[in-house]
């Protein structure tokens, strides 16, 4: 069944059909081990090699608790050849739609990111934005989103991503992630968060349109089965899993999605794909 | 409908079916406006009056922020006529639970809570003990919560409710009750809390123990459609509706409960009760 999935992905490679590549960032080219935060062997020279090979990339994340700054900082410290119009993550697709609706947020993230929001006006929110806001969740901060999103119907609730938890560089430890607030203030509201980032279909489409393909031209490739590889799909685009970062066998028996393609890494899905581009 | 449920309800007085009262709190005998606590007009009198008939009363309430002595003091204070043992509390419903499971729990409630669990053993916590923790909730509180329960598959997530919100005395300001805080941990970990309160058929039973009556002998009297109307339905009392507290007009053509009776506030149903009490 693999070998017939890779096969046609492998035809639409020499076809010349697939002219963009979007790759998921941590557990891809990156991954963790004891807290320490690393590139996954070969990740730098297999992206490097992709780049040099003129196909256009999209790095496509839901970090949320890093400006993308910072992001295209870390990725260039590791010495991946990128750009920050490279770098596709939940912040300025928010700040697009917050600034596009001439909407008030509340923003409640973290320390770091605050300030990529600082230029949007912020009186009298008539919104709220989530993000992993880290030590910024608090009883207080919460109770205030709260109130905001019940005093008014129409306020809505914009949260960059629902992911569960992460295991953070640093302590190591397992750490709430920005879905499990998202999902209090949605239960204590009744109101249904717009969720910015994957696996939501116009956040890919989104991230297409940057690039300029069509979702039948774009590969996606990422290490989490539903989010990366079934959003993608649900995207209309061929998806590809990795076997690194979250990646647990169970997941190429997943009930409701099959990848296009399994891969060992990074390197080898880049071996793959320049192997057939024709 | 209504009057016919209402006759039933009667003859079920009359027949000497009828020998206790559950009854909430707040909604029933208290009320709030613009953030303060009074006792609803006539409830301390006919509270009294009931009593002095000799009819048994368990104050049935989820309240999670004040351990039972607090409760009872706000109640004498008031000049109800009510002692320890008729006020049922969720947390000693859950100290009974914990201790007899032998668990240890990390115990998340406000600070005015964490004494009544105090003598529990806490050590190495195999369970987690969720209230209404008010400041207490933050994202350090809530990640060690998280990983106990993500570090034991055993480990079990208790929670004192799942309330969502309420209108706080003071600031009188809506705020986060502990159910937002339980669907959180619940979608982080994938695990289900046990609700300790209303409307728990096993909560509802525990007060009819307590008072030593079944559930066919029982009236619950409530301000909360789905949790004591319904939630002492489903444990098998006939179940009043009052019109104050979170009362709304919607609450008499809900989809699902049908109240056997609807009265203006707790003095009208003792006087209702108190007229065909043979």
């Amino acid at each position: 069944m693999q070998r017939r999935m890779s096969s046609l992905l492998a035809h639409s490679l020499r076809s010349g059909r697939i002219k963009a590549v979007l790759c998921d960032i941590h557990g891809v080219l990156f991954d963790n081990d004891e807290g320490k935060t690393y590139p996954v062997p070969g990740s730098v020279a297999a992206f490097n090699c992709l780049v040099s090979r003129g196909v256009p990339v999209r790095l496509v994340s839901n970090e949320s608790a890093c400006p993308p700054e910072a992001v295209l900082k870390h990725c260039i410290q590791a010495g991946l050849q990128v750009t920050l119009d490279q770098i596709f993550v939940t912040t300025p697709a928010a700040y697009k739609i917050i600034s596009d609706r001439k909407l008030r947020p509340f923003v409640l993230v973290n320390k770091e990111v605050e300030q990529f929001f600082s230029s949007l006006d912020q009186t009298n929110p008539n919104c709220v934005l989530l993000g992993d806001a880290i030590e910024n969740f608090h009883y207080e901060s919460l109770n205030k989103a709260f109130r905001i999103l019940m005093s008014n119907p129409d306020a809505q609730l914009i949260s960059l991503g629902v992911g569960k938890y992460y295991r953070k560089g640093g302590s190591g430890e397992l750490s709430l992630d920005v879905g499990p607030f998202t999902k209090a203030l949605e239960f204590a509201t009744g109101k249904q968060a717009q969720i910015i980032g994957k696996p939501s279909k116009a956040y890919f489409e989104a991230a297409l349109n940057d690039v300029g393909v069509k979702a039948s031209e774009a590969l996606m490739i990422g290490d989490d089965i539903v989010n990366d590889v079934g959003g993608g799909q649900s995207a209309g685009m061929q998806a590809t899993l990795v076997r690194t970062g979250k990646y647990t066998p169970s997941d190429e028996h997943h009930a409701q999605v099959k990848p296009d393609l399994i891969v060992d890494n990074f390197a080898s899905f880049v071996h793959f794909i320049t192997q057939h581009l024709n």
